[in-house]
């Protein structure tokens, strides 16, 4: 049973039921769970104006909490960054915080990260997740459960067979990413990410092949790419091809960005993204990536 | 009377008609055209492969047109940027030739803008600005032949009301920008310009206000607004505000952007963007900037 604090960084909550019914979720699965005062707010298209989020935000760092998981994703954390106080938010993981979300999420993790080296958790939200109706995702569930228990180890899926490998590919690196959008949306900022050894993971929504490519690109001519050991490609969902793409699809990208960097791994369908079954991904850590035949593994080891 | 040169360096031109009734304007208003002869191609969405592309472009440095004027934008010019001869355009600009585009045109002229300071021209593409049906677009005419004819000095418009100056504004800098999403995603790389003392002009299509936010959050975090003497926003058409934007509109981007770069003027209603009246603007360039009342001039001064 953990204490699990909710609050809203981004985008205003409009889907009230569904959060609702993940909070009644979690307190069925025994968590205590906390509502921070402004996690219903609104400003505009916003959970409160700037100053009401990043208040919000600084109290899930004040919590104690176990888990800080914010409702929902949407926009609004790029334009706080410069005003979010992340030595706080380190203060508050080194006393055993976790800081999970996902999508806007990116940028506060970029942000702790390029700023203080904490990890954060790439993972799921309240209301998409925990306040789906009928049942949950069993994986999500599991990984979450694992994460609140403090036995959290480690993350696998399987490979397409044309990437799998006969021969063991065992490697190490700095896990980082998350969403495509937001993380290139750092790029030339203080407050992107420059592990010199990461293994980077993304995922995106709503975002055609070609936009996918651009902003690959960008990461590319930036020098990123190159700096990794592997990229992990997870769900790039609920986007939609043109007649006039004549044969351009997800694919093309995925075979153009291993043709250019052909001494970086590229890995797909790691369960992660706007998805219902997704795992959780400690962002800023040391991990390891494992994988045999068909079979990928990140394992971040033993955290206690 | 120009030779004009035509080519196709992002995606597939779809409308033949148009690109037709384009070329059948050009000639009628005098100019000899020149079509390149994979103006046409088509690879997926691509017009022709990456070679095909970089290949005509050379073509158009190698030309000696007075001006090279693209189909089309769309996408595909990103993807190229490590491959094009820069100095191969450079010195086609110093022979006369007028490079003439803009959307994903943006890339090819923040690319040569960076690494060789030559100037390139924001201004109509073949198809949609001379192609119409029925009369094109005076204004976008009117500048055309300026260029056409060397007397291209500069582009005036008017500001809205609230834009007014009770006193003259008067400044100095180099003139740059183009489509925000395709300038955006340069940033971090060797093909962003970083002109110390800019006068930026932006524009967008199909971008969420709040997309536009963040992009010009990035540019800001990037400390590249603070380094502006003046910021100029064209026209941002055809995206679409949705229900749970409660007043969240372009306007709240605008006031937002003044209130982060307070010692920056911003300007709005450039005639410049995905619209029929357009305005030409020598990206790279010198220029200077006057505000009296609601008029606002850019003048680049005489070029011959």
């Amino acid at each position: 049973m953990s204490h699990i604090y909710i609050y809203s960084p981004s985008s205003a909550v409009r889907d009230r039921k569904a959060a609702r019914r993940g909070i009644a979720r979690l307190k069925a699965l025994g968590h205590e769970v906390e509502i921070d005062e402004d996690a219903f707010a609104t400003h505009m298209r916003f959970a409160g104006d700037d100053a009401t989020r990043l208040a919000a935000i600084h109290r899930a760092c004040a919590s104690g909490a176990d888990i800080a998981l914010i409702t929902r994703g949407g926009y609004g954390l790029t334009r706080l960054l410069p005003q979010i106080r992340t030595k706080a938010v380190a203060r508050a993981v080194e006393r055993g915080t976790h800081f999970v979300g996902l999508s806007d999420f990116t940028a506060f993790q970029g942000a702790v990260m390029a700023s203080t080296g904490a990890t954060t958790w790439a993972g799921p939200a309240l209301g998409e997740d925990f306040g789906v109706e009928g049942d949950a995702d069993e994986i999500m569930l599991a990984c979450f459960d694992d994460l609140a228990l403090g036995q959290a180890e480690g993350s696998g899926w399987q490979l397409p067979r044309s990437e799998a490998r006969d021969r063991l590919l065992h490697t190490r690196g700095t896990l980082w990413g998350g969403n495509l959008s937001v993380l290139t949306s750092l790029l030339g900022t203080p407050y992107m990410p420059q592990p010199q050894a990461g293994i980077l993971f993304l995922e995106d929504v709503h975002e055609h092949p070609y936009r996918v490519e651009r902003m690959l690109t960008q990461l590319l001519h930036a020098g990123v790419l190159a700096r990794q050991k592997a990229i992990l490609l997870g769900q790039f969902t609920n986007y939609r091809l043109a007649p006039h793409d004549k044969g351009y699809k997800l694919q093309t990208v995925v075979d153009w960005l291993r043709a250019q960097v052909k001494k970086v791994p590229v890995f797909t369908n790691l369960p992660f993204g706007h998805v219902t079954t997704k795992v959780l991904l400690p962002v800023g850590s040391e991990v390891e990536l494992a994988v045999e035949g068909r079979d990928a593994l990140i394992v971040w080891g033993h955290r206690h």
